[in-house]
């Protein structure tokens, strides 16, 4: 035992924080990934930016603490953070969850754990969680889609982040692809999370039921309402509706999974990826009804249908700890790379 | 003179062929990407395949005799063909203005010429030339648009140029941004193709016309074919046509830029690349009406704007040549670099 400790001390280790609009995840991992320890906190955005710094770093010394690892053997941190941001300077520019306008994140974090602190697009981190050490492990080029609220995106080109050269890469679910199709407010119309997000599946299944159309949703949404849960239509509503085979969220997530794999499609043929993970709490839900049809229309759209059995569309493994185990993972092979 | 021709002799040099279904076009560079010597065929289709190559070999022998170089400096050969194509094999899947299937075409030109071959999609050629001695030089992330029967496209990340898992990205005009929009046969409903090729704009124009709209256009095709030409809407047919402004035309046409603008800024979101190159000749003969129209689209389309006017939105300066001398460079940067 005492030798096992003896070695433990050794270990050099990197850092993970994940930071959103709600909470806070911190993680501590060794140089081949493995997670050592991890630590939870609600993020307090009321009270601004220094306020949200101070948690970011306390849950990283919580998670330090939780590793049983010594401070001094931390080699770096790497966060994924809510964007636009600027990966060469750690600027978040603009995180409109965090009421937050070109706020110092690397810098902020570097003094108060003092380390070397690399930031990204939390979805560029998770996607390249899902890359190292996930659903994508030992894909050179791999395509990541999160549809949420929005859609977030990554795309991994010969084992590295494409972050661009304005840092602002990845960005897929601003694609248009159904011009003339629905407005997003703040987006584009038409593109991929006007259609398909969770924000376009719930305007949908609402101008249904308001068209006068039967659906399940409503009775859902009331017990939840009586649980004393939100009056949200969450993921999980989704996928009870669809195992009750309620004819509109049935039509409305037909539609989802039809422009989703329209989505896959269109990276397929620009960019020939070898993987394309897609994740999120909406797939996690609804996996098994999903992820068959997103893969029958992607593979429609190929425009080069040789070898495309090759091409593997598959779901997210690492779920809610995918940013930050990419975000360490980003330190990691920043530094030992 | 003496000591020059010396010089001259020493070089090393490469050699460029872009191949296309009607013409073969050969080139000598040296190592700096200077043109020595050209040469020009006709593509000899309806002889087959082993015909065709034939006259490759022919056509980049007659280039060196031009260039005025020996043959035994010649270092390797690079061609730009028409796909699905496999770069790693140098096997052209299938080229239908070829009646191509299946051909070994890098191991015939590598046993008729005794050279290393290497062969690309050739407006990843295209691409390439524009990048390395082009429009976009300097530049480490470029994608180029193409628009002409169809709408080709190459991407270069960081320096190289990308062709993907299986041999087939880029192909940036088969993206669905229109679902729902017209059909192309072969291709993708409402991809790019489908609704701004060269092929689209003519069969929007027909539809208008044959629907009753005037237009100066039956006049102008009746003048081409009284010079003995033939009956096909030109991109210089185009050209005029706009300058008489046509309504039909016009109208056809601010269609086209808009969705060339929006496919720019899909192509911005996705990856952040420093420059689009817009090339081929309906951007050639249309340049300064076309061009303002899609960067005006494609900004307005970005959904980071931050550093926006960073992005350059360019015309291909190389013409016929950019596949040949792209080609002749990809071949260079892989044999020294």
């Amino acid at each position: 035992m005492g030798k096992k400790k003896k070695k433990k001390k050794k270990r050099k280790y990197l850092i993970g924080i994940d930071l959103g609009g709600t909470k806070i995840l911190a993680a501590v991992i060794d140089r081949e990934g493995e997670i050592l320890g991890t630590a939870k906190s609600k993020t307090p955005v009321a009270d601004g930016a220094e306020a949200v710094m101070d948690r970011m770093a306390k849950t990283a010394k919580e998670a330090i603490d939780e590793a049983g690892v010594k401070r001094k053997k931390a080699r770096g941190v790497g966060i994924g953070a809510p964007g636009p941001l600027d990966p060469k300077t750690g600027i978040v520019h603009y995180a409109p969850n965090l009421h937050w306008n070109d706020v110092h994140l690397a810098d902020g974090i570097a003094k108060r754990l003092d380390l070397p602190v690399s930031v990204h697009n939390d979805v560029d981190a998770g996607t390249y969680g899902e890359f190292r050490i996930g659903a994508a492990k030992g894909a050179e080029d791999v395509i990541g889609i999160f549809p949420g609220t929005g859609i977030g995106g990554g795309i991994i080109l010969n084992g590295r982040l494409r972050t661009g050269f304005r840092g602002s890469a990845g960005e897929v679910g601003h694609m248009v692809i159904h011009a003339d199709g629905p407005l997003q407010p703040g987006g584009n119309r038409g593109s991929a999370e006007a259609i398909a997000s969770r924000t376009a599946i719930t305007r949908d299944i609402q101008a249904a039921i308001e068209s006068g159309r039967e659906s399940i949703i409503p009775k859902l949404m009331e017990d939840r309402v009586d649980r004393g849960k939100s009056n949200r239509i969450t993921s999980g509503v989704l996928a009870d509706a669809l195992e009750a085979e309620d004819e509109v969220v049935t039509e409305v997530l037909s539609r989802t999974s039809y422009y989703l794999g329209l989505l896959a499609a269109n990276m397929v043929n620009a960019l020939d990826p070898e993987v394309i993970v897609f994740g999120g709490g909406l797939i996690e839900a609804c996996e098994k009804w999903l992820m068959p049809r997103i893969c029958t229309v992607a593979y429609q759209y190929y425009i080069n249908k040789r070898n495309a059995d090759q091409i593997k569309i598959v779901t997210a493994k690492l779920g809610d700890y995918a940013g930050v185990l990419g975000a360490a993972m980003l330190a990691r092979d920043r530094l030992y790379d």
